[in-house]
This record gives C-alpha cells, structure tokens and sequence, in this order.
C-alpha cells in the first residue's frame, strides 16, 4: 500500500505524509542509505532516535550476500536487519551499471559477474521486482538502465539518451506487469530518465504518468555530470510528475541540493554522503562543513555544532573527535556518522516545519547565509 | 579517596564494595579497557547500560595521544571522553616494557621513543604519578617493572626477579612519595611481582603491605608462562594481600580465569579479551565460545546465546551478524563488542550475586558444566 496527502506547499515545495505499510512517513524526507542492511557504522536504536522514518537497502547488495535464501527466511529484511519502520530497495540497475566493463546490457536484461565470487549472473525487470519481494521493502523500484552522463569519452548524445530512456520504459512496463503477477503487497515506483536533455525527460515522465505507478523517481542525475547540468535537470523534471504523487530525487546530494531538491518539488532524497563523508571525517554543520582531522581541532572544547541536538554533540567535544580519528579509532566514524545523520535529518525536519509555516523562502535564505557563515565565524 | 567494605565471603571469594571519587563500585568487578579514552567500538552510553561501573585507561598511550596538554584543559579524562563513573589508570609501565628493544630500563626508570613520532621519552615513578594526577583517575596505579617469562631465551632466573621485584618496590616507594607530593586527591594502589617465584612473591607482598597503600594489584601474570603457572600464581597470592583491601588481578583474562580469580579472593579485573576477540568474530557465551565467521551460522535465526540480555542478542541474529562479519561492516564489531562486554559484565554480576546467597561454589559448578556444554548442544 501507499497513500500520499499533500498537507502543504510554497511555491514548488511540498509538505507531506506517505502511509506505508510499515509505517508514516513525513515528507520532504531524506533516506539513509543500508546497502547491506546496515546503514555503516550506526545502530538501528541510534537511527530511530534520530528520526529516520525510511532507510534504503540495496537490493544488488543483499542479493549477493546474503543471499535470498537468508533474507527469506527472516520473511524480509526488516527482521533481518532489526529495522521496524519503512524501507526502500533499489532496483540493483545503478549498481550493474557502475560495474563498467563487467557487465553486458541488453533489451532483456544486464549480465554481469558477481564480484563477490564471480557467478554470471542476469538482472532482469522479472528478477528485480522478484528480489525486492523476498526482500518486502515498503518501496519497491523500478530496474532501470542509468544513462550515462558521458558514452566513450563524450557527452552522451540526445539519441543514446532516447534509446536508453525508452529501454527504461519497457522496463518499467515489465517492472510493473512482474510486480503484479508476484502480488507485491507494497509501491512500486517508475523512474523517469532521458539524460540531460528536457525534451527526453519530458517524454519519460509523461509515459511513465500513463502507467499509474504510486510514485515517481528521478533518476540519472549525479553521475558524473557538471553542478549546474544537474541543477538544471533537478529545476526541470520533478515538476512535470503527477503532482499527487511522492516524488523521488536518487542519490543526491549535499544539504545545498537537498534544499534545492525541495523547492523544486522533491519529497524523497537518499545519498550516501552523510556516512561516507563522516567516516571520512567531514562533517556537516549548520554553519558550514569541518574536517575532524584538522590540527586547529587538538584543543578545541566546543561540540561540532553548538546548535546540534546529536548525540555526538551533546556528550563529545572537537578535540575528542579529532583525538579519536587522529588514533584510528572505530569511534570516530561511529560518533561521526550518527552528528552527519542527524545533521540530514534535522535539514529535512527544519524544512518541514517551514512549509507547515509558510515560512520556507525565508527559511532558505537563513540556511544559506548561516551554510557560508563558516563553522568558526 | 577510597574507601573498601567486604559485604560477604565464601571460602576466598569475596563480595565487597568499593567508594572512589567518582562513585561506588561493586566488587567483584571486571573493568572494560579504554586504552586511547575509548573502549574500542562502544559508546560511554552503552557500556553505562550494560552496567560497565569502572573502566581502565592506558597512561602510556593517552601520555602520546592525544598529549597532557588537551587532557589538562578538560581538567581531566572524563569530561574528554564523557564517562562519568570511576576510572582507573595504568601506570604506563607495562606497555614500555612491552617496546622490548626499543626501550632501555635503569633504576632511574625508562628511556624509550615514542612509537608515534620518535620523540625521546623518560618514564619514571614520578612521571607515571605527574601523568595520571593530570588524568585524575579514581585509581592511580605504581610504576613497576613487569617481571617477564622469559629473559634471553630461557625462563626468567630467581636472581633476575628478585632484582626486578626489588626495584619495582623501590618504584612504589617513589610512586607513593610523588603521590603524596601532588596531593593527589585519588588513591594508588602498589603492584606485586617477583615472577614464578611464590618465595619472591611473598617478600614482594609483605614488602608492599608495609606501604599501607588503599589497594594493590597482583602483577607479572598473563605475560607468557604456561597457563597452569598462571593459575599457580593466582592461587599463591591475592589471599597474601591485605584483607580489607581491593585485589586486582591484572591484565587477566578468560571468563575462566575470572572466575578462578574471584575463587582465589580477587576483586577486580580488566583484560582486552571482550574487546578484541569481539573484533576478531570471537564470541563468549554461557554455553562455550562461538566464532561468527563460521558457515553454519549463515541460516541461523537464534540469537548468539538465548540467554544473554544484551542489546545485540535482544535485536539481531547469529546468521545477521555473520552477514555482516562477512561483509566487513562496522557493525559486526559494534555488536559483538556489545555482547561480549556484556557477557564479562554479566558473569561479574552473577558471581557477586552467588557470593551474596553464599551460593558460589554452587554457582561456579554450573558455569563449568554450562560452559563446556557447548553452544549448539
């Protein structure tokens, strides 16, 4: 099931709420991404306590290890991984693409050897949507081929981009005839592409509109293309999906893009950058970003963000941190993972709260003033 | 200050109390190690749930990193590292002795470099005091020569402990004098060597006791001798110390050896082995050891041990945390450091249980036949 209600909007924006079937979900959201059924390095109590209402799971991830076989037995990756609240699995597409050379993409499908131990395997529609309902996430998407920002050393051209968006189509035609021979009892979304030409995203979506999925996603963008090529896409495409229907911008991106995703429409964001970034010791403050390891932090008392209500900050200053990464230790990615989450999720409840208030332009303009204020300022 | 009340005995075994600074501590107690002011992978918050009441940290490795200056400015280890409860503190003397060659030893104390930067180094008695005043830990240990096994390929002779052992009281001599001259506000416990030797051993004792120091440790053990000489010493000399002082066994050891120490009258414990052997996919349970790596646990929905009440065995199965060892996902150290701790913390607390019912013989029959029953029995 999937119900969605606008509850506002300002402009673009939205504010809204997503009935799933393991729970609600509050909108704009952003999803912390649990490739293996763990989002790295943080606690599934310590995500719940923070407010993430939907993390991701990668279904090209779990289907090599695991295995189906474990995660069916477990009837899902929720008693699997010891998360109680909505999921959402990729469709495993964007990770055989990023294989490269590996693997083989035809009309049928994407052949590819596992990495892990070097099984051919054979990612199909079929095979997706029969993955992701052993693996009974909340949301379910659709296999799509992610059209290259470059082909052979050049900028894609308009008629790759087409054919390759009009595969993804026939895709989300077999994605959604499979969905329902299997009796998924959860969302499938469509994704729209075309690359980084509007003519092509406009025909995607309207295509993808006909088939009456219960969400849409915007996929292809942050594959390598320049900032403003993906600015623009981003100012392009959310607004031509259905506008009763949540809307869902992949793999993107920094705060700034989470905030920009939003005024132009965006109700769901996922990226790894929060995880990665901390256990790279980059942090995201409101006042700007820091880097832990920094010799200017050995003797500084004061908590990353003295306007963060972490975990983290509540308890450790910057020179504990940057004592910890300075010595290798695993708390350091630890207590950095759960300050960047919160950081993401506190964006996204910030946002919410100024959509309900109507206060969102204003909202804006103090975020990214305080963004370029600077973390010591 | 340190105030220490013997609530129960059976045979040698004791149950007690202890006061410090920083709270009270129930005796017998194993003490998690924090070596660089963390306890590898666990949050100060999920060591205080498991009922962690006083952790250890390493003199020689804080005295490196993160340096004097930055735990001075928080007046302090606790407030750097957010632990509130009692905390006791090496000397430091074991981990230079442990450089081997790169260390030279003189009755003056330690010449060594720094294995961080090179820096020439100089531990003495009253360095080792001057360090762990700056760190204001509830417990203050002497600095002392650890006597070793071996010495030029052949067991350690009588002569060269007795001169080890003779010095190290000279060193606690000195370490009680520098003490007393930085007013420590804490309280320093001596350390007893003398090797294999139980004539040696009991001079270094009675030499000791004549200090009067508030607590003292039994030293030297756990260094590369033969387990049954191991459990020769812990059955000669804990019951030599003081009555009415705390007993502490260091650097010991399996769930085993803590119970054979508690037997022979020890109170306190702390030893890497949870830690480390949880980072290494090595489990302790009621009913044996478990190695998570292992193929059989792909499938298995039960938790490590279905008796254990920690937060990993509560949340998650053996076939998820073998995922994730699998996986190398942080994860899996996180948890079983969890329920590795916890089992440590939990055995200590069904021995001061048994001791307070004057059960403990009964209790320690159990615990053997439970242990050996194996995990899958």
């Amino acid at each position: 099931m999937l119900e969605f209600e606008l509850l506002a909007t300002e402009g673009l924006a939205r504010r809204g709420r997503l009935t799933l079937n393991h729970g609600v979900v509050e909108t704009p959201v952003f999803m912390p991404v649990g490739t293996y059924g763990t989002v790295k390095g943080v606690l599934p109590r310590s995500l719940e306590e923070m407010g993430a209402q939907i993390i991701l799971g990668n279904t090209f991830h779990l289907w090599l290890r695991p295995g189906l076989d474990v995660i069916k037995a477990f009837d899902g990756l929720h008693r699997f991984e010891g998360w109680r609240k909505p999921m959402l699995t990729d469709s495993g597409g964007f990770q055989v693409w990023s294989l490269g050379a590996m693997r083989k993409i035809s009309e049928e499908g994407v052949r590819f050897a596992s990495p892990v131990n070097g099984d051919k395997l054979f990612l199909t529609p079929e095979v997706s949507m029969q993955i992701q309902t052993v693996l009974d996430s909340d949301i379910v998407m659709q296999l799509d081929e992610c059209t290259p920002y470059e082909t052979e050393g050049r900028v894609t051209s308009e008629r790759e981009a087409r054919a390759s968006m009009a595969m993804s189509l026939r895709w989300a035609q077999r994605s959604r005839d499979e969905f329902a021979r299997l009796a998924n009892r959860n969302a499938l979304f469509g994704i729209v592409q075309g690359g980084m030409y509007e003519a092509l995203r406009e025909e995607s979506a309207a295509r993808l509109a006909e088939l009456d999925l219960p969400g849409y996603a915007v996929g292809g963008v942050s594959v390598g293309e320049p900032k403003d090529e993906m600015r623009r896409i981003v100012a392009h495409t959310p607004r031509l999906l259905p506008a009763n229907k949540p809307r869902y911008l992949m793999g993107v991106g920094t705060p700034e893009d989470l905030v920009d995703g939003v005024a132009n429409g965006v109700d769901m964001f996922d990226c790894v950058m929060p995880t990665r970034n901390a256990r790279n010791g980059h942090l995201f403050t409101r006042f700007g970003d820091l880097k832990i390891r920094n010799a200017k932090h050995r003797l500084d008392q004061r908590p990353l963000d003295p306007t963060c209500t972490c975990h983290t900050c509540a308890n450790f200053s910057r020179a504990y941190l940057h004592h910890l990464e300075r010595c290798g230790e695993m708390l350091a990615p630890m207590l950095a993972s759960i300050h960047n989450l919160h950081y993401y999720l506190n964006l996204m409840r910030e946002m919410r709260e100024a959509l309900e208030g109507g206060r969102f332009a204003a909202w804006r303009a103090q975020f990214e003033s305080d963004r370029a204020r600077g973390i010591d300022g």
